[in-house]
């Protein structure tokens, strides 16, 4: 008898590899099975180390109407997981697949120990349960990853050989491409903890920073997240997302913009009568000071400008090197609108707060001069729809 | 004929799977072509970005002695890279491998154009140059990852159509297995410049923050190094490495031993002449502050108990515990160690740097007292040999 799916599924089974998602690549595999090979259902469970068991995963065809998803869980200390842990390479049938009717008849054999006929009767016992004609263990070097349970066949035959032999060489496939779904999302787990920990970090510092300036605390946070609201809408407006790796960057500027001012004596920071031109002076120098912090790291390249040019204004009167209008990189305006508002709309050593809708004014009023028309139209738009 | 090493082949091929460096999975598949399916030799052309073209990446066999690896680069634009990447599927020959003999018996059909031609004859004339028998493209999708090149077999006789179709099988899975590779050394790859903007970044706020300090310039960074050698030869020394997570921990802890400086006044940090009480208690406070800092970084957790306890004493009359020798984190022993010393051997407001040797004596006249003898006995064990 031909096996006229085959090809297809080898085919299926190669490209699994880029599969990276161990759910999804199991559900693909066991569709086809059932598609393809023309299987009543067929399920799979894999090992699952927090439940300490194997978890059905997927499961499609007559059975998978009855059974729900992740609702069973067979303990790792199971007599049919210890079973194919302890039994590798199928010493009773001479293959890695269990046949349900092989393993009946095997019961009937005089000759099988007591502790293997047990311990058969309730793999057995438990593929009844499951309606499953085959079962397939999956092993990754000597772990079982899981295994693939077959009901039986739609044409009411039996499984034949050849069959068995194919679903076990494919089994041991998807065995590979889980294994390699596992590594993969387990590196990207850790890459993403490595970026909340870069993130957590530099909030903390910077969070400590603006601390020392008594009249700013949660100014930063304030600020980074109104940037990334403005951001967030300029891009929705021309009609094209801003690439992660703006929104990363301006992220990372709105939360390191005055970095610089570690640099600034605290009595200037922190006077409360007016500054003198020489401690104004002092001041200005934060976006630089705070590039100069920045500049060894070279990840942080695309975030310099945002530190360097948040004083800048629109005339061109801004500091620290005078660009006007459209010289201004776009980061850098946006934070210069957000930054602006909330000191404003906070009190100061010298004065105290300006009442919102006033701030709100203030920015419209100076659109144009102080603040890039583009930026503060949006920022207008937004305090328009109650979002501010 | 029977091809008898086919099941060691795919069973490597399919193990290759976990193999994530591109070039040791090449050398693995070439070797074993050359030694198994004994052919004169075999050599991989990879891919390379950065070069535009395809390097020779490993060479094994009669040909390897002659051509040193890395020295060959095909231009991507050659004709015989143009070849394969403009006609899939070897519309030719029936088969993803072009068999030289076959290609040379094609040049004699006057049917074949032109342009496929002038192709061809190019292809041969690169294949005698590299004496290839046989020359095998790998697709990942669209792409032309590379491509193999076999020699004669051993024994003279022709290749037949199923070795050719078995290593064109067996170069497919070679092409999935470079790719998964490709993937993880870039996974890999970013994940290391994740670690390093951390790294980096966290010095350098470090850093901005200790210049508040005016005396204590490139003191985290040396109490750091210092930390990371005595911790190295402690390590040594117990016959055992520490793993990696506690050089990790103890590396970031030195980076931010003194980070709750950032809460204590700048007047009283530069203060010149001698301190109150009052103002020794604020300094007093750094370790809380910087715990207090770190704490919501949850990945930071391993790193809070070397802040905490760097200023505890080994005989228990130190901050902000009063923890007393075993009970003191072996980190925060070690960084004491390394942050005393800094601080004895550079000026401080109050006082001129003790001379280097007068600054050992110290810690040697202060072990077991103030220092974990094991620290110090090791500290003073780097001096003598001139380490420190």
């Amino acid at each position: 008898m031909a096996i006229d799916y085959k090809k297809e599924l080898e085919n299926a089974a190669r490209n699994m590899i880029f599969v990276h998602d161990p759910d999804l690549l199991i559900k693909m595999i066991v569709r086809m099975m059932v598609n393809k090979a023309k299987i009543a259902h067929a399920s799979f469970f894999l090992h699952n180390k927090e439940k300490q068991g194997y978890l059905l995963t997927v499961s499609k065809g007559s059975l998978g109407k009855k059974i729900p998803i992740d609702l069973i869980c067979i303990d790792k200390d199971d007599v049919l997981i210890r079973f194919f842990r302890e039994h590798r390479s199928s010493f009773l049938f001479g293959r890695e697949a269990l046949l349900y009717s092989e393993a009946k008849s095997a019961l009937k054999n005089v000759k099988l120990k007591q502790e293997i006929r047990q311990q058969l009767a309730h793999v057995l016992y438990q593929m009844e349960l499951l309606e499953a004609a085959v079962c397939i263990p999956s092993y990754f070097r000597d772990e079982l990853l899981g295994f693939l349970l077959l009901g039986k066949k739609d044409n009411g035959r039996k499984f034949i050989d050849e069959e068995l032999d194919f679903f076990v060489a494919l089994n041991s496939n998807v065995a590979m491409a889980i294994r390699n779904a596992q590594l993969f999302k387990e590196l990207e787990y850790q890459l993403d903890r490595k970026h909340q920990l870069f993130v957590r970090t530099t909030v903390a510092l910077a969070a400590a920073i603006e601390a020392k300036d008594h009249y700013t605390r949660g100014h930063t946070s304030r600020v980074t997240n109104l940037s990334i609201e403005i951001a967030r809408r300029i891009g929705q407006e021309n009609k094209k997302e801003f690439d992660a790796k703006f929104l990363e960057n301006l992220y990372i500027a709105s939360l390191l913009h005055d970095i610089g001012k570690i640099g600034v004596p605290e009595h200037i920071l922190n006077k409360r009568s007016g500054l003198t031109v020489g401690e104004r002076n002092r001041i200005k120098e934060h976006p630089m000071i705070g590039v100069n912090i920045l500049k060894p790291i070279k990840e942080l390249e695309g975030v310099l400008s945002g530190v360097r040019h948040h004083h800048e204004r629109f005339d061109g009167l801004g500091y620290p090197d005078g660009l006007a209008g459209e010289q201004i990189p776009l980061v850098a305006s946006i934070i210069s609108v957000a930054d602006s508002f909330d000191a404003m709309n906070t009190d100061r050593p010298y004065r105290l707060a300006l009442d919102k809708q006033d701030a709100i004014n203030e920015i419209r009023k100076l659109s144009g001069r102080q603040f890039s028309p583009q930026v503060s139209e949006v920022f207008l738009e937004l305090c328009k729809e109650g979002k501010i």
